[in-house]
């Protein structure tokens, strides 16, 4: 018995569920869980997630093949869809910058089995990390990033990247600015942790700028990286209170708490492919 | 167009989704949205709430003696089932004692038409609130109950009940204790507000307990009533962060305000048929 | 034995406290509980707020009288400071416009005595809650407001205000923009509750904008009105989750909740002068 | 210049801050910020923190002399206080189970230079963290408990906290119930964290327990140890949201992560002296 995950995105149309259950039914599947969301039923864009386990021995190519016959069969080539084994776990690697809080909580998430990845390598413009990540049993790649060298270090990034097949590239407060090419190649595939309330304080330096401002919250933001700075499809979101008693440093070493939680959430809700792009927006089946 | 909920409790099997949300499409149906839950995919408990539309002007009498055909036809008689026009609101009663925040909380959200249901009467042991419930243009119903003339007072209390044609019950902060033959008669259909966060501090003065004892939050909990008092199935709970400096009249005051949230929401997923049974728990599809 | 409240906001220096504290036990005082706060202990400001029980039976005049005195005596005159009895409430103005339920909520918090304050008039450019204003048992004045009459709309708001020797104004959501002339007039007494987690969304439609950016929280902002629109100090702010499901309507129901609890937050702390200026922030002592 | 920390706990009197804030003044200090509370301003309990400088340089040894004969001029001799300098970091050990998450955020935190403290010892009853704890710079020592070896045990244990002068013992998930001369040997500066809600769920399996129960919300409570297992005067409590979907497993990986924030919290304080006892409860300075 092996278990398989869909995620479909198509626009709505009548019998969706029907069409595609009968299908799981068919090849002697039974649903585990499943979630559906539309934007609109008469003509809106539907989205869903169907976790099935099959009793007989199936590979993931051969579940696929059947199931790009049935979309086919179906008229729906133009939908988007993944259908994965849920035993096959992504590769991400995670990119961090002198702050390693949202690093370290990644990996030991990863080595107490709660997010289920392999992690091929840790990149980062500090050679500070190296010695703590490596005792964790993971690979470290100092890259010098600088405003004069984005183009070779990016081309060194993306080399490791590739070499290691990486699905899921995490930007664990990596300071650095991406290239839009950068962004855009990874697009859907790289999550970065803002440590604002987006689409407040957006930009450099938010928690100096919330002491400014007063606020009594602060929170973070993970999103998917794209082309236009902080301005990527919001995957998950929090907050923490603050008082006029906490300085510029308190608000960091809050904030931090909070952007370990929420980027820790949002990775885990992706590997596990619970999040579906709606345009700029996203669809999270938590 | 018109739109149907229809929730469904059964055995899990294979092909549920299937056969149900094919039935739904030969209706002419179009599924608006839909959650499932199993407890386990191989022989546990599978609940569904789905909501559809359908083009022909079917009513709810016509549309139920489908879904009856069908179920017998699928050899689930033994499920339990509910499938109701979304336009037909429930009738709702609200008991309370003293205290009127929660219960001037729910009318109000009636009034502004937050929630969707009709509240044909009002009934309270205190004569406190008939001018302004009535104001408010709810008719308003004043019971003396005491330790002595219960029996006298359920029986009151019933009758208003039953001549109203109540379908749910709201304790909103009545503090009587109801006797367990009154409770079973509107088991799953009653719901009570306990001002904390149960299981703890059950039972009386539960803010008082919960300055004894210390705690940092204080809670709320909205649950089915059962004949056993403050045991019934959880639908929704949330706290309230207090510290040293709260009195005991502090804690209420922080208190009221989590118990109008909590009962809002819990009432409003309870008329929504989003709130199903699971033993002695709840499934919620918020 | 009479309670009394004193605010203090001075330069920092030596031995504020001891001098301010040993002022209090020559008037026969004790202190019941006390906050202070200081930006930097050398030369900074010194934020103080105290309350305190004095045994023979001295009235506000009196005891403001002899701190003046004290003051001078230090040579603090340049400080600001304010020194009330505590059983004398603040007057209070709600204005609202379509959208009654913070503007009810208040006046329920003031009813059950949960806020302490006077409340001799409501003022709305709407006349619909008139009859339920009034029956809870308060004063309304209907002022039509509209862009081009917004001089004469504030005369006439700004005449019923004086006449009720109103200290705090509250826009309970009144949808109209004030002149700068009148925010002004009003500095530091008025509170405008933001339906957003300022400074994301500032200006119109915040839920809309909320909706289209796909954020994952919503939330409520009460801030001091300045003649710079949204950008007032704030007091207070919270937070509620939201998902993909939410629609703006869902939105709008959900942040009524946090922008009820949150403006009544912030307007009992006015009224307990807990909130002090600390120039375009608040130290908020709760 | 030196920054001192005062906490003084006794009955509540005229004066009190008056005569310590002069004292103070006296020193040539400066007061950087103060709490105070108390249980009742006539006769009842009264608590203060404040934090001073000293322009001369003095030493903990002699400022500690001069404040115990201020005491004892004031006749205030049965008053519990202390009084240290800032820079003296408290001495931390951490004992820890199989589980963790706790004990790693807490090193992470010392690391990071987030806690102020020496950390001489880690004791665990598994000796499966060994490597990660030395890789972080820390001393690993195995103690074997059984409920056989109990005594013994404990006996090792002590030896170990006696051996590096340990002033503060934390139990980051330690599963081996204390006897209670152990429990009140460290009272008052020992902490555990409790994986639930309290007063819900005391004892074995909380989560196993909250999942039967149904609760939407599972919680954790970081407390002082006495001899009354789970009954000690509570810190900090927070709690997360769990829904019918969650397995004992999720509502354990939630957990987690809220018991690293509220130990994480509850150990802060304690280091910062912001924690003082009331009987069974405490009053936090926060």
């Amino acid at each position: 018995m092996r278990s398989f995950r869909l995620v479909l995105v198509c626009q709505d149309q009548q019998a969706i569920i029907a069409r595609v259950s009968r299908w799981i039914a068919d090849q002697g599947g039974n649903i585990v869980n499943s979630d559906q969301h539309s934007t609109d039923p008469f003509g809106g864009t539907f989205f869903l997630r169907t976790v099935f386990v099959v009793e007989k021995n199936l590979n993931q190519a051969q579940v696929q093949e059947r199931f790009r016959g049935f979309m086919a069969a179906m008229g729906w080539e133009g939908a988007f869809w993944r259908l994965v084994a849920e035993d096959e776990p992504k590769r991400m690697a995670i990119l961090a910058s002198k702050q390693a809080h949202c690093l370290l909580d990644l990996l030991w998430r990863i080595r107490s089995q709660e997010l289920s990845a392999v992690v091929p390598c840790v990149i980062s413009n500090h050679p500070d990390h190296e010695q703590i990540v490596e005792s964790l049993g993971f690979s470290y790649h100092y890259v010098l990033a600088t405003p004069q060298n984005k183009p070779e270090a990016e081309a060194r990034i993306q080399e490791i990247l590739e070499k290691n097949q990486v699905d899921l590239v995490v930007l664990a407060r990596y300071m650095q600015i991406l290239s839009p090419e950068f962004s855009e190649r990874y697009a859907g595939h790289m999550i970065n942790i803002h440590h604002s309330f987006l689409p407040a304080f957006k930009g450099a330096n938010p928690y100096s700028r919330a002491k400014e401002r007063g606020v009594k919250l602060v929170g973070a933001t993970a999103h998917y990286v794209t082309a236009d700075l902080d301005e990527g499809p919001i995957i998950e979101q929090d907050t923490i209170r603050v008082t006029h008693r906490d300085s510029i440093d308190d608000l960091r070493r809050k904030g931090a708490d909070i952007e370990r939680l929420v980027l820790g959430r949002a990775v885990r809700w992706h590997l596990e492919d619970r999040v579906l792009l709606d345009g700029s927006r996203t669809v999270v089946f938590a």
